[in-house]
C-alpha cells in the first residue's frame, strides 16, 4: 500500500472513511464491538492478512500440540508481512486469547502494522507495553487452546460482523476499525482526506460561533468558502 | 454411515451420546442455542457436509448475483449427498436466512438427512411442511444476501460453538444437536445404545418406586441386575 | 385498506413481502425478535395505529392511577379502529405487560385486526383463547404500571427495530411481522402475490425433482414456463 | 399447605397473584425468563424446598463422584417432600442440566408438586412424558457435573432474579412462576381468588361489548354490579 | 435552575442523589449502562431538553436529506438552551451515532451543560477534546442516518431505562446519570448536600479507624456527633 | 498465606497462573467479565472470604433495616481478616451496589487485601481514591438494598462463573481474577514463578529478533538455553 494512501487514511480517521464507503452504498464496514486495547495508542492502516479460528476440541487442541511447528496460530505470527494488519476471526469469542504478549512482541519486531480480532487478548498490560496497535472486543485471559483452534490462513473471514477479504485495507484508530474493499482504497483515501480537510475548516468556523446549518454537512456555498480558505493558505489551522 | 450406527444413535438420543463423549474427555459437543424447528419432527443422523457464511457486502451480495449458477449457497443444496447432514456456519447470525422453503423441499427430495445452522431459517411454516429435519437458533426471515455471503464448502467450521469437521457425525433430536468426531462414531453408537438400554431398565425400576441411589448412575450391582433383566427377556419393556 | 390488498398480502406471506421491499432498497422492514403468541394463529394485516410507552415512575404510575379514564393505554384499546393493527412501542421491555387478556378480548370484540409489541403480554393462555392475532417478543407477566407508562398515541414509533409510521401497513404471520410504508402497500401487494404464485409453480417443479438452478430464483426462461403453466390453468395446484 | 389455598392459587393464576403482591409493595415476585417446559402442562403450587448450585470444578465434579450416595443433587430428589416444589438455583446457567428424565420420573413417583430452575433440563421429551410440572429457562443438554456443583439444600436462594426462602409458596403455570412469601400465602390466595372471580364477570361483560372504562380495572360501581351478579348465581359462567 | 441547586447536586454526586430519590419511593432513577465518555471530565447538571430517535428507513434517511435545514437532529443542537442537558433517546442503539464532534463543538460553544444518550457517539477522541460533558452507552461510529431518524423534540422519552420528562433535572458524573423529577430538584439538592456533608464526616471517622457500625448509615447518635463536628468548624475537612 | 507465595503469584500474574491450573486439568479458573476498577491499581493476592447475596425483597430490604447491627453486608466488611480477599457473589447483578466508598475505606484501613464481585460498585471515583484493589463487572450505582440481600458469610459461592471455596487463593491484576484451589496454591505459585522467569528470557530473545518457533512455548532445547542464561546471571534483565 502506497505511503500516501496510508497517510491520508490515518489523517482522515475511521469514522470519516466509513462515511465515504456509505456514499458508495456500503453500510456495514465498521466492526461492531471492537475497540482499541490501549487508549492513546497510534492508529494502524494496512492490507489484511487473515487467520480463522473455530472452536477447540480437547483431543485436537492440547497444550503440547500447541507447541508444534505446524501450528497455524504461530505461523500467522511468523508469516504476516511487515506493514500488513493481522485480522483474526475468533467468531466473537473471548473464551480464550487470540493473542498474548510474546506474539505481540514478535509481530512488533517483524514490522506488522497491527492486529485486530473480534475475540480478545491476554496479557493486556504487556501487550500495551510493546506499542503494537491492537483492537479487540474485550479481555480474554485463558490460553488459546482452551477454546480456539486455528484452521486456515488467508481466507475471506468475518470479524466483528464485517467481511474481510485478504488484501482489503484496514484502518483502526480510537473510533474503531473500518474495512475498505481493496480496489477502493486509493480513491476512498483521497476523498476522505478531502472530507477531513473540510472538517478542519468547519471546526474553525464552529469555534467562531457559526451555526451548523449551512456548514455541516457541507452545502455548495460552504464548499466555496472552504475553497477560498484553502486559497488563503488555510489560516487558523493548527 | 452404516445403518446400524445410525439406528443406535437415534435410539440413544443426543443427550446420552453427549455423555459418552464426555467420558472420552470431550466436554463441548452439543451446539449451544440450537433447537429443532418443529416440535415432534423425526430425528436426524448422518455425516456432516459444511457450508461457511461470512457477512455480506452490498456490492458482492445482490439479489441478482444470488441467482448465479456459481452461487455456493445453492451449490450446497444441490451437492450435499443423500444421507448427509448439511451444517451451515452462519456465525450465529439471524440477520438473514440460512435457508428457505424452496431449498428445504429440494434437500428433502434429494434425500439429505437434515440441516443444522447456528443462524436461522425463513418460511418456517413451509419448511416444517416438507418434513425435513431441521435445527436452528431462531427465526431469520430476511433474504440471505442481506446479511450472509457463502464463501466455502466442506471446510472445518464452527456451529453453535462446536467444531464440525467434514465427515463428523451429527445427531439431532428434540434435545439438540451433538457432534461426534468421525473416527469415534461406531464405538460411541454402541456404547450409547448400551447406556440407553440400561436407562430403559432404570426407568422401569423408578416406575416401581425404586430410589435413584444405587440405580442411576449405575453401580456394579445395578449393572448385574440389568444383565439379569436382559437375560430374562427385558420384561416390562414397552 | 382494500380487501384485495389485504388478501394478497396474507397469501404472499411476510417473508415474500419483505423481499419485495428489499428490491426497493428497504433492508430493515422485519421486526427483530418478534414472534407470534400462538402457533397456528391466523395472520393479521392492516394499517398501523401506534401507542408509545416510556419507562414508568412510581409516583406517576400507580395501580390506582391506572384506572383513570384518561389512561392512554386503555384509550388505545378503545380507540383503535376496526381492521387496524395496534402497534405498541414498549422499547423492547418485557419487564411488564403491554397487554393482558381483558384488553385482548375487548380488541377482538371491536374488530381490530391484531396487536404487535416489541415487549410482551401477560395472560398468554387467555389471550390465545380470544383468537386475536398477536405478536410479541416474549412473556411479560407483571402488571403494566410496574415498568411501562403510556405517553402518546399515533406518533411515529420504533417497534422491534423497525420504524412504524401511522398508516403503514403491517403484515404478521408465522414468519414474523413486516412493515410496509403506506404509499407502497398496493403495488407491493400485487408484486408479492405474483412472486408467491411463482413460488407455487416452483414448489411443484421441485416436488417433481427439478434442480434449483434455473428455477429459483427465477430466470427469464423459468418465467416463461410459469406463464405457460398459468395459461394451462395452473395444473397440480392444491 | 391447605388444599383450599392451593386450589385458590391455581384458579387465580400466577399473573393475578403477582398483582396481589404488587398491592403489598412487592414488585419483583415473578421469575424472569422462566417458562413452562411443556405447553398445556398442569400448573404447580406448593411450598419451596431449595437446592443451590455453584459452578463445577473438574477435580471435584467427576462423573464417578456424581454417583456417590452423598451427592446433594440426588439427595434433593430423594428428600423433597410430597406436595413441595423443588426450586433449583442454577444461577441462570444452561451450560449443564439441572435435572434429567430419571430424576423427573423419581420426583413424580414421590408426589413432588413440581420443579423450577433458572437453568435448564435435559431429556426434555422424556421429562414431559412423566407429566411432572416443570419450569426452566431453556434447554440444557449437557450432563450436570460439566458445569454445576450442588452445594446446599434448604438455604435461601435466588431463582430467575427472585428471592426464594424455604417455605415460600410457589405457583407456576403458563404465565410463569410467582413466589409468595410464606406468611402471605393464605391471604393472597383469598384475595387473588376474589380478583379472579371478578375477572370472570368482567370477561362476560366484555364479550357482550362493554368498554373497559369503568369495568377493568374495577371501580366501586362495577364492584357493586359484580356483587349483584354473584347474588344472581353468576349467570353465564362457564 | 438556580446556581445553588446546581452546585449542591454536583457536590453531592449522582449516587447520593439517587439515595434521596429512593427515600421518596423512586427506585429507578439511574440510567442503566450509561457511562461518561471521558474519565475525569467535569460533571453536568441542568434541566432536560429531549430529542427522540426511531429507526431509520433508507428512503427517508439519506445523507442528502440529512443536510436539510429542517432536520430535527441539527435543530436539537441549535435550539437546546444554554445550561440545559440534551437528552437523546436512541432506544439503546449504537448502530449509528447520536452525535459527532462537530455537533459537540457547537453545543459547547452555545453553553449547553452536557449531552446524554443511551446510544453512542462517533469521533470520541475529538468530542473529548471539546471538553463538553457527555455520557453514552458505547462507541457508535456509523453516520446517524444509517440507523437513526430524529422524530421529535421535547417529548417525554426513555433513556437508559429511565423516564425523562422535559424540565426534569439531570445530574451526570463519574458514577452515572440520575434523573430528578423537576418539582423535587430543590429539596433533593438540599437533602443530598446534607447527606454528602455527613459522608465527609463519616469518611474522616473511618480514616481514624472507626467501625461502620453506628456510623454508616447514620444513627441518631452519630448525627449528633456530626452536628458537633459542624459546630466545631468541620475540623480535618479537606 | 506465606509472603513468598503471595510474592510469586503477583510476579507471575493471573494469566500465567491460569496456565498452570490448566496443566492440572482445571479449565475454568478465571472469572468472566470481571475487570479491575482502576487501571494501574496494584494487584491483590490472598485467601478468600465470601459473602453471598440473593435478590432483595421490599419488605425485608429497607434502608432502615440496612442500618441494623446484624446486617451481614456490614459484618462482612468488619470481619474479613487482614490479608484476605473479600469475594462477593452478586449473581452477576449490577442492579445495585455490592460496595460503596465508605465500605472500601473501612476495608482498606483494616488491611484487607482486596475485593472482588461479579456485580458492581458505586462511588467508583471515591473507591479508587482509597487505593484498595478492587475488581467488578461494571458500575452499579444504586443503593444495595434496592436489589441485593446479604444471606450468608463463608459459604462456597460462585463469582464470575467460577467456584470459590473459602480459603481458596485469589489473584487479581490487570488481566483479571484467577481462583486457585487452596491446596494447590504453594506449588502453583512456584511453577508459575518459574514460567514467568522463563517468559522474561523469551521476551529478551524476541526483542533480539528470534522467532517464536522453538522458543515459545518452551522446548527442551530452549529450556536448556534458559538454564544457561540463569547460570550467567540473567544478563539483560530489567
Amino acid at each position: 500500500m502506497p505511503e500516501s494512501v496510508r497517510e491520508r487514511l490515518i489523517r482522515a480517521g475511521s469514522a470519516t472513511v466509513a462515511n465515504m464507503l456509505l456514499r458508495r452504498g456500503l453500510r456495514n464496514t465498521v466492526m461492531a464491538g471492537v475497540v482499541p486495547l490501549a487508549a492513546g495508542a497510534p492508529p494502524m492502516a494496512g492490507p489484511a492478512r487473515t487467520l480463522r479460528f473455530i472452536p477447540a476440541r480437547e483431543d485436537l487442541d492440547t497444550l503440547a500440540g500447541y507447541a508444534s511447528s505446524e501450528n497455524l496460530h504461530r505461523r500467522a505470527i511468523e508469516e504476516c508481512p511487515p506493514g500488513a494488519v493481522l485480522v483474526i476471526d475468533a467468531f466473537g469469542s473471548t473464551a480464550a486469547a487470540s493473542m498474548g504478549d510474546m506474539m505481540a512482541a514478535r509481530l512488533r519486531y517483524r514490522g506488522v502494522a497491527g492486529v485486530v480480532t473480534d475475540g480478545g487478548y491476554r496479557d493486556a498490560e504487556a501487550i500495551r507495553a510493546t506499542g503494537l496497535p491492537c483492537h479487540h472486543r474485550g479481555n480474554a485471559p485463558k490460553a488459546t487452546p482452551i477454546a480456539l483452534h486455528p484452521v486456515a490462513l488467508d481466507e475471506p473471514v468475518g470479524c466483528g460482523g464485517v467481511a474481510v477479504y485478504p488484501g482489503d485495507v484496514l484502518l483502526g484508530d480510537e473510533d474503531g476499525v473500518v474495512v475498505i474493499p481493496r480496489e477502493l482504497a486509493a480513491e476512498v483515501a483521497e476523498e476522505a482526506a478531502d472530507a477531513a480537510a473540510y472538517e478542519e475548516f468547519a471546526a474553525l468556523e464552529i469555534a467562531r460561533g457559526r451555526s451548523l446549518f449551512g456548514l455541516f454537512p457541507a452545502t455548495p456555498e460552504s464548499r466555496r468558502e472552504y475553497d477560498q480558505w484553502v486559497a488563503r493558505g488555510r489560516p487558523g489551522r493548527k
